[in-house]
C-alpha cells in the first residue's frame, strides 16, 4: 500500500494530508487510507454496534462499516453498510465473503468537517435510486440526520425524532439525540 | 472529496482501483477511500462492538474504528484504535475530539488480501515502538493473531490461544477461534 518511498517530515506529510485526506504517514513513508477523525469513527463504531445488538441475535441483518459493495454500475464504500441476513454473500465455507456486488439495504454516511454536504446528498440520492431501501446521511456538527428513501421525499431529523428503519429494521429504536449522545462518554 | 472530474465507465474504474484500492467511485466520479472488503470489515467491526461492550461500562477503555491518531513523528490509521476512558480526547462541551494527537492503548490492524505481512507487522513494531501498549495483527486467512508489546517478543497466537489484553483491559476473554469465529454468521 506504500505510495511513495520518498522520506518526509511529519509536517511535510501534515501538510499534503490537508489537500489528500486520505494519506497515511508511519516510518517516514506515505500510503493512502481515509481520514475519518474522532467523532466520524466514533459514530461509525456505535451506530454499527447498536444495529448488530438489534438485528444479529434474530439474524435479521447486519451492520459492517467501511465495506466496498459494487452495484448500479457504481462502488461507493458507505461508512456504514447495513445487510438483510439472507442477502449476505457468503464463501463455500460459510464465511463472509471480500466481495459484495448487491446494494446495502441501509446505507449510512457520515458527514466529516472536510466534505461538501451537497456532495453527501447527492450520494444519498444516488443510494436510494440504485437498490437501497433507506440512505442515512449523519450532520454531527447540525445534530441532525437525513433520511431518503426512494420514491419519497428527504426527511430531515433533529432532537427527538426517531431514525424510522422500520423498512429494513421493523422495532429499531434509536432517535437522533441517542444518535449524538455517543458522542459524549461523560 | 471527488478528485478528478473525468468520467469513467465501471470497467475502467474497477481496473483503476485493482491499482490504487482506496478510490471511490459512484455516478461516474471518483473519490478516494480505503477498500476494506467483506472479512476485513466485518472484524474490524465486530472486535470493536466486543470489546466497547466489555469496556464501556466500567468507563475502562473505548474503541474506534478508522481513526486518524498523530503522534510519535508519524500519523497512523489504525483499523481499531482502543484508548483508556481517561485519556479520550474531549472538546470544551464534553464530546469527543476530532483530532487525537496520542497513541493508542491498543493499535488492531487486519491484514487485506492485497496488503504486505511484512509491511503491516513493520507498521505494528511502529505503534509499539511509539507509545502503545500492544499492537495486534488479525491474518484472516492464516486464521492468526500477532500479538506486540514493547520490549517482548512477538507472539502468533491460534486457535484456542486466549488474545491477551490485560495491561489495557484486565479480564477481557477472548480466544483466536472467538474472533474468527465472527465470519461465520449461519
Amino acid at each position: 500500500m506504500t505510495i511513495t518511498e520518498r522520506r518526509m517530515t511529519l509536517e511535510e506529510f501534515l501538510r499534503l494530508a490537508e489537500e489528500e485526506p486520505p494519506l497515511e504517514y508511519w516510518d517516514g513513508k506515505v500510503t493512502r487510507k481515509v481520514s475519518p477523525q474522532g467523532k466520524h469513527g466514533r459514530l461509525e463504531t456505535k451506530f454499527a454496534e447498536r444495529v448488530n445488538r438489534f438485528a444479529e441475535p434474530p439474524r435479521l441483518a447486519m451492520a459492517i462499516t467501511e465495506l466496498r459493495a459494487t452495484f448500479g454500475g457504481g462502488s461507493p464504500v458507505p461508512d456504514v453498510a447495513i445487510y438483510r441476513w439472507d442477502r449476505i454473500p457468503l464463501d463455500p465455507d460459510g464465511a463472509i465473503a471480500d466481495v459484495f456486488v448487491e446494494a446495502p439495504d441501509i446505507a449510512v454516511e457520515i458527514l466529516s468537517p472536510d466534505q461538501s454536504l451537497k456532495e453527501q446528498i447527492a450520494k444519498c440520492r444516488w443510494f436510494v435510486d440504485h437498490g437501497a431501501q433507506i440512505a442515512l446521511l449523519f450532520h454531527p456538527r447540525e445534530r441532525s440526520v437525513r433520511l431518503f428513501r426512494p420514491d419519497a421525499e428527504l426527511r430531515v431529523l433533529r432532537g427527538a425524532d426517531r431514525i424510522d428503519l422500520d423498512a429494513v429494521l421493523p422495532g429499531f429504536e434509536l432517535t437522533v439525540n441517542d444518535l449524538f449522545a455517543m458522542l459524549y462518554p461523560g
